[in-house]
Parts: C-alpha cells; sequence; structure tokens
C-alpha cells in the first residue's frame, strides 16, 4: 500500500502533466458520406450486430473519425438482396459491402481461398497467410481488374458440421442425402454422393423443417440457434472440416477509398483488422454457451461427424483442390501460395499451438 | 471476361462517384507529443520492430491521426530499464509503456493473468476472456488504482518451453538445474526442484554460454534466435506451458489519454486491437521459418518436453494458483473469473478449434 501511495503522489505531484500540446493547427475538413450492403440479415450476431460486425465497424470509424466518414448500413435485402453486394460495390451503388468472399467464387473461382478452405488452415494460421504470407496481397491482386479492394474484418473459427435430422453413423448414410451446403464443401459432398441444395441463409428453417431437406450446415452455434435450426433438426455434429475459418470481408470501391484522406484511409484499415479479432473472439466467447443452450434447452445431439465421411471428404478435398489449380492459372497462383504457407505454419503449429491445446484438452 | 468488362463499364459509368462531400468543416486541431517506453531491446523482433510491435504502433497512430498524436519510442535501457516502465508512466515520465502485465506482479500478483497463465488459455481463449469475458475490465480495475489504462497490443501464442544444454529424458533430470525462468514458471519449476534463476533477456545468453545457468526460457524461435540462445544450447523443447499466451501489453497515464480527444482515444484502441492480430499472426508467420533454420544451420535438437515433468508441472501450477487465490482476495476475483471462462471456452474449443486441429494435423 505504501507502494501505491507513493505512486499516486509522484502522479499527482507532475507539474506538466501528460501531452505537450503543440500550436493548434487550423484547417479545412472534408467530411464523407458512404453506404455500405451487407450478405447479413438484419440483427444477425457476428455479422450484422454486436462486437466486431459491419455495425461494430461503422460505429468505430465514426467515432474514430470524429464523423469525419459515416456510413448508412443496408442489411441483407434493405438495398440489395443477399449476394449482391459485389455488384453493388463494382457498379457505384454503395461504397462498400461486407460479405464472405467465397460468394464471388462464381466470378473468380480463385476468391474461394478467401473466405474460407476446407481441410485447410484455421484462424491463426490463415491470418498470417493473409498479414503475412501474401495472402491479402493476392486477393487484392484480384480485386484490382474490379476496382475495388478487400480486407478480413472477421473469422467464424471452426464452424460446425451442420444440422441433421436423423443420425449420421457412417459415409453411407450421405448417400442420397439432400443438404444444404453451398461452395466447395458443397461440391466435395456432391462427389461422396450427396444431393446437395443450395438455400440462402433465410430459405435454410423452413427447408429443413418440413423435409425438403434432411440436413444443413451454416455457422456455429451463436449464429444457428438465431435461424431456430435446433426447433428442426437434432443432431448437430462437429467439426466443420469445410469452413475452418471462414473470414469475414470488407469490400470497399477503389475510387471511393482512394477519395478519403490518408488518415482516414489508416483509420478504415486499422478498424478492420481490430474487428478481425474482436468479432472472432466474440464468436469464440459466445459459442460454447450457445451449445450448452442447445443441448440443455433444445435436446439437441452434438457429436463428431462420422469418421469415415471425414476421411473420404479430406482425400476428395485434396483432389477437388488440385484439380481447380490445373483449370485456371489465377487458381493455381492463389493454391501455390496458400499450400506452401500452410505446409510451413503447421510444421510450427503441430508442435506449439495444437500439442499444447491437446494436452490441456478437457481441462 | 464479359462480366469484368461489364462491370469496369458500370464503374466508370457512375457519374455521381464514390464519396458525397459535406461541407467542409474549419477548426482547431490540438496536436499531442507522447514518450513511449517498452521492456524490449532496440530492434527485438515482434516486440519492438515489424508489424504489430510498439515501432508499428507508434507509426500507425501516427498516421491515423494525421499526426496529431505522435509518440517517441524509447526501448529497454535508453530513457529507463526493461522493468523501469511501470514506474515512468505512473510517475508521469512517460505517457506510455509496453511491456508484459506479469513484470508488474510484483506489486500486484493478480497482474499475471494479464500476461499469461501457465497451462491456461492460449491466443482464441485468452483474448475472448479480455474483450468478451470481463478480462479486460478486471484488468483496468486493478490499474484504476494506479492512475493507468492497459490493454493487449499483441501475443507471443504458445511459446517453446526453452533451451537446455543437455537433454532431458525425465524430470528426475530437472532437479537442482540452475534454469532461468521468471514468475509463476520458475515459481512451479523451483516446486519441482529446479534452481530457479532471474535473468534480463540480455543476461540469457552469456549465463547459458559460459554454463552459469543449464537451461534458459524466453519466448519462441523468432525471438529467441535474435538473442543467440542457439550458439549456448542446443536442446529445445516443446510446448511453452508455462506461457501459452503471452500478452503484450499497451500501458497508458489514464491522465495522459483523458486529455485526448475522443476520436484519438478511439484510434488509439483499434489501433492497440490490430496490433493485437497483427503481432501474433507475424510470430505465427516466422516461427516456423526460423525453427527450421535453427535446425538446419544451427544443429538444434527439437522435441517434447519430458511427459512427466509436464504432468508434475501442471498438477503443481493447479495447487499454486489456488494457493495464491486464497491468499490475496483481488487474485481470488481474476482466478475465479479466468478460471471459469477457461472451462466454458474449453469444452467449445475441444469440438472445435483443437478436435480439427488434431485431425489435420501433419497435413
Amino acid at each position: 500500500m505504501k507502494r501505491r501511495a507513493f505512486l499516486r503522489a509522484g502522479l499527482a505531484g507532475t507539474v506538466a502533466g501528460g501531452a505537450m500540446l503543440a500550436a493548434p493547427a487550423v484547417h479545412a475538413e472534408e467530411k464523407f458520406r458512404w453506404r455500405m450492403t451487407t450478405s447479413f440479415p438484419p440483427g444477425l450476431p457476428f455479422y450484422q450486430s454486436g462486437p466486431g460486425s459491419a455495425e461494430w465497424i461503422v460505429k468505430s470509424i465514426d467515432e474514430a473519425t470524429n464523423g469525419r466518414l459515416k456510413i448508412k448500413l443496408f442489411a441483407a435485402g434493405e438495398l440489395v438482396k443477399w449476394n449482391g453486394g459485389f455488384d453493388a460495390v463494382t457498379g457505384g451503388t454503395v461504397e462498400a459491402n461486407s460479405a464472405v468472399a467465397y460468394y464471388w467464387s462464381g466470378k473468380v473461382p480463385a476468391l474461394q481461398y478467401f473466405g474460407t478452405v476446407p481441410f485447410g488452415m484455421s484462424f491463426q494460421g490463415q491470418n498470417a497467410w493473409y498479414y503475412h504470407g501474401g495472402g491479402l496481397k493476392l486477393w487484392n491482386e484480384i480485386y484490382s481488374d474490379f476496382g475495388v479492394i478487400g480486407m478480413p474484418c472477421g473469422n467464424s473459427g471452426v464452424q460446425m458440421g451442420g444440422w441433421f435430422r436423423k443420425p449420421m453413423n457412417s459415409l453411407a448414410d450421405f448417400k442420397g442425402l439432400k443438404m444444404r451446403i453451398p461452395g466447395l464443401g458443397g461440391k466435395i459432398y456432391k462427389a461422396l454422393g450427396v444431393n446437395v441444395k443450395s438455400l440462402g441463409g433465410g430459405e435454410i428453417f423452413p427447408a429443413l423443417e418440413r423435409g425438403v431437406i434432411d440436413a444443413a450446415e451454416w455457422v456455429g452455434p451463436l449464429q444457428d440457434r438465431r435461424l431456430g435450426l435446433q426447433k428442426a433438426a437434432k443432431y448437430y455434429y462437429t467439426p466443420g472440416w469445410h469452413e475452418p475459418s471462414t473470414t469475414t470481408e470488407l469490400m470497399i470501391s477503389k475510387k471511393a477509398f482512394n477519395a478519403l484522406p490518408k488518415d482516414i484511409q489508416a483509420v478504415v484499415r486499422q478498424v478492420a483488422a481490430a474487428a478481425n479479432i474482436i468479432a472472432h473472439t466474440s464468436a469464440e466467447a459466445l459459442n460454447g454457451g450457445a451449445l450448452k443452450d442447445l443441448v440443455d434447452n433444445y435436446g439437441v445431439i452434438t457429436g463428431p461427424l462420422p469418421k469415415d465421411s471425414v476421411d473420404a471428404a479430406r482425400k476428395t478435398t485434396a483432389l477437388v483442390l488440385e484439380a481447380d489449380a490445373a483449370a485456371d492459372p489465377v487458381t493455381r497462383k492463389v493454391y501455390d501460395s496458400y499450400m506452401d504457407f500452410q505446409k510451413r505454419h503447421t510444421a510450427w503449429k503441430d508442435i506449439s499451438e495444437t500439442a499444447y491445446s491437446a494436452y490441456v484438452s478437457g481441462s
């Protein structure tokens, strides 16, 4: 206590105080007004609302620029539909959009790698590749042709393997199963005999509830609970090998970004990086409780996906990724960068994070 | 290609362009000049220099405030010694310091939890606790008494278990071993019969090289290589159970922070959160290559710590943490919050990140 008293006295006794004030500068400040769409329903935790979400990003930019950049936000369907953000930004309707880059893989197949890669890197490796392994550079080489820039602004972490109306005991149970699963995950399940369906987020519950589909994946406990999927299916499997680190993207019109003063550009980049860790850790913090709620209060039954199905999916994934790379030079370039980085990072992760976490697992 | 051509035309054809300009505001802007010390040697990767480091933070704040907050940086020893930052900030000598909060656990034992916890949470869980589980709030309740605020601005990830001059085959090999290991890790090794030594970073190499000590831990491959420890010992063990997610802290004088306009305060908080993920992923990106270099070019031999030593350390850790909590009400409060969060987060992590990473391990 003596120490504390001394420290307080020391602080109070400092005459000069904290900050030295230089002569105030007087100048004109431009104000910017943007519009930003997202691919997500209003109120969706993690993506649209809450820490690190699109709403959080807009508010943080407003605060850190003292209102010099104000962004009006539109959830999916409020201005354009959930998958209309790419065209809205490239066409000049809005200045920015938040989505997942694999939504645009129909335009450029390589964009899959900036969403997530089945059996690919999880949060730490995926982001190490973006920020320090050339991933972000490759992403923006692709986007440059469209007059936009992209950056990560959130990450779901390892997702769940999906909801099933019946228990899944082996790979054989997947044959003919009608399952909602988009993108590469769907391509791989299709190769394994699944009858793959493509549905928007809001369409999943009614289809699953009425038995139009037998199974569906969306994100994780936090987001899935919001859709009410626990009321349509009881078997909820782990882990989501098809989406181990789904990256939320912030896409911005290059023209609009370049019109910003350098300091506001810096704020936007800093806020996006901050949102990445804030959003990811919010899902980490809330998923456990959400899953417990699903089990305790909705009778949801959890367990691992049948091992033979995961093993088969892994083999198929390797073939699909190689074939896609062979078919397209841009995908080849991104594939090579990703796989090389994954190999090097995994060698480190196996003996640090993974070895440690496996050891303390269950504590 | 048709699609791209259409999109380009659409962009070029937008008359209104990206940003709407409101009437410019003219006002006076205060400029702030701070000084910031760190606990780290000049040029130390990750902590002092490079992405997410103290230098990166200072530069990022400068850019995002258009020079309204400029911070002059001092490495360890340039203004105060490596462990003088707490007194320098609380005493008003400088406005900020970067260190690890466990350096100050001699002043407040509970601060250990805001550095890292042996067998505690790794990067994702530790940060989920800070940002969303009450950790950051508890940290600042403690710091409030000293007139400072603290926030995470980097994370080493799971560290290495240390350098040993002789191979370690079992717990018995640790008896009487002279090892440099500070903080809680040292307390635990001491209970296991290790002759624990406390040395500053710059003192480790000469002591290890001359055989004054038999073993030493510092951080991970990236930082340890910089100290040259590979030239003093050949056995380099994994994982660092004693430091699974060592948090770099940004400590700021509350008086100096409160004197900043709200927008600059927001920039500082955003940059610190961004630095957290940027620094962590830089270590993730570089540690694998650094370790390979140590093995390939310096003859370093890596492997896991003897299992009986890790098992014994884990049991001892539980006893030490409980005893420390029983002895001090502040530690009790932080301990309860941490352990409760760890239990809930681990339940989620075990079936998502850990299960997934263990499955793809070795890929």
